[in-house]
């Protein structure tokens, strides 16, 4: 019922590989799309042997291309609106350069498509799990090409998690609107709100920081790796200052509980969305699950930011810029 | 009078490549030294034809370690005290799958030496240029090993700037002053502090929020790349919200001045640094500028920082829980 078309994904690799030499893989989108290609980037990057693995915002790779860029190289391009220009024009970047072009948004026949060699459409409103899939299709299509390019021992047990993971992040974010609306409650008045993560999910804090709070609420914000917290960040703790915490369940925990255990030791304002709590355990087996993170965090969050969107009267869908005025 | 020791780089590089079949190479730190060896990994992953590049906080890296950590990777470790326990595990973590270590430090036989199978000392108190030496080693290792490598076909030309970047970043700090009192004036009760930059200069603008705003002033913060801007920050732009764009000179100057477009059109409270005012252009030539603006950056920015402690009266020294505690 919540299940993306991994049949689709492995076809579209296997027409890429049958055709062309892959060494390399580059993830280019703008914002919150950017984020959501982070997990399939930290998956490939960690686990591929020999695949060169890299991630920009939109017009860094148009405006500084790397001198790489070839025949050789899959680009992975994501916008929900199929619209974003910078990364309608990557396409055209990563065309004129000879590389493969693997678009993933909501809009078929939007500008992203028109230059795609291959484009995947996702589904968004329909429920959580909906709003998951750009994420997931791009997870899918790194799984794919490192099965596919390279082969990966722990390959079944990802496909296993990518059937699963949407059905276990839509009832995890339908059981999270009583903590939804506490956190709301507790946030409204935040002067500032500091989003912490580690791991794949990394950028799901950086979004959660630029989008839902700066963006979509107008909030003071900023994000950080939870590793990096006691290198800087942490010296802005005190009592009521205000964090969010992704928690993992995988490899990384260990990073993320020990800033836990710091900010509860100061009294910060701590709220804690926490992957093991939700069951991901459940759905994902223990060997990938540092992969899945994101999709849970992802799915639980967005209930969270409308609660608080409830809360403080400002819609979610409320821009003074976006939308509305050329820049 | 301010140059590094490139011979030196030139000759661990030599024997390393000498010794193994370098596939990878990996930065990994911690708060300002990994945001000081982003210039590197910057370069060396766009400009490499064939070597797999990655860039870690220490604790990610010794707790989800990639699968093709090994003999043929390189880990460049950097820590000012030598001590940082993270990173030093970092240096266990990479003997123990087998990789070179290369630290560089300001701390002679510290804990970051023991492991390390080649060592760099930097300097640090004399002047501005000595604050950049880490940085600058950093770079110079991956200009060495490009070269040593793959060849590269600017090599002489990342050469001269690496020789004459300090002397030109000296200079331009000492003439910084009287902008930086005049920033200062103007930020000292900014109750939250946003810092922007893009190409190889993004993690001076991470830095510059993490390190000098939240730890060392303890002034709320966030960055972002100005790319990013207009995809989540950019809606938080009213009349007086403070930011500091670090601008660049170079590939992505167009990035930098949309932004700057953007923030002047709304009046936001906006600082430019920009490595043009500041001569970049007279010390390094124009193929490869992408790549020295951190160390323009780094150097201007330590004077802006240095006035906003002295009007704060909030020494750059000063914190409540770093060195004070155990974490």
């Amino acid at each position: 019922m919540y299940n993306i078309d991994l049949a689709n994904v492995k076809s579209i690799v296997a027409d890429i590989v049958a055709k062309h030499n892959v060494e390399n893989v580059a993830f280019v989108g703008c914002g919150a799309s950017k984020a959501e290609l982070y997990p399939a980037k930290y998956f490939l990057a960690n686990c591929s042997k020999k695949l060169r693995v890299a991630h920009y915002t939109a017009n860094e790779f148009n405006y500084d291309t790397p001198d790489w860029l070839g025949d050789t190289t899959v680009v992975i391009t994501a916008s929900l609106g199929g619209s974003t220009p910078e990364t309608v024009k990557a396409n055209s970047v990563a065309k004129a350069a000879g590389a493969t072009v693997v678009s993933v948004t909501h809009a078929a026949g939007s500008a992203l498509t028109k230059e795609a060699d291959y484009t995947i459409v996702h589904g968004f409103e329909a429920n959580y799990a909906a709003k998951l899939e750009k994420m997931g299709y791009v997870l899918a299509l790194a799984v794919e090409i490192l099965q596919q390019v390279e082969g990966f021992d722990k390959y079944d047990k990802m496909i296993e998690g990518l059937t699963n993971v949407f059905e276990a992040a839509e009832n995890a974010a339908n059981s999270a609107r009583k903590s939804a609306k506490e956190f709301a409650e507790k946030y409204k008045d935040a002067p500032v709100v500091y989003v912490m993560s580690s791991g794949a999910s990394m950028e799901v804090a950086y979004s959660t920081s630029i989008c839902l709070m700066m963006e979509m609420q107008w909030v003071n914000s900023g994000s950080f790796h939870s590793g990096e917290f006691f290198h800087g960040p942490f010296e802005i703790v005190d009592k009521d200052v205000p964090f969010i915490l992704l928690m993992n369940d995988g490899k990384t925990r260990p990073v993320d509980a020990r800033a836990l255990t710091f900010l509860h030791r100061f009294d910060a304002l701590t709220t804690v969305v926490d992957a093991k709590d939700y069951g991901l355990g459940n759905a994902v087996d223990s060997s990938v699950i540092t992969y899945f993170n994101p999709l849970m965090h992802t799915a639980v969050f967005r209930v969270y930011a409308e609660e608080l969107s409830y809360v403080r009267q400002h819609p979610l869908t409320l821009r003074r810029y976006m939308w509305k005025l050329e820049y």
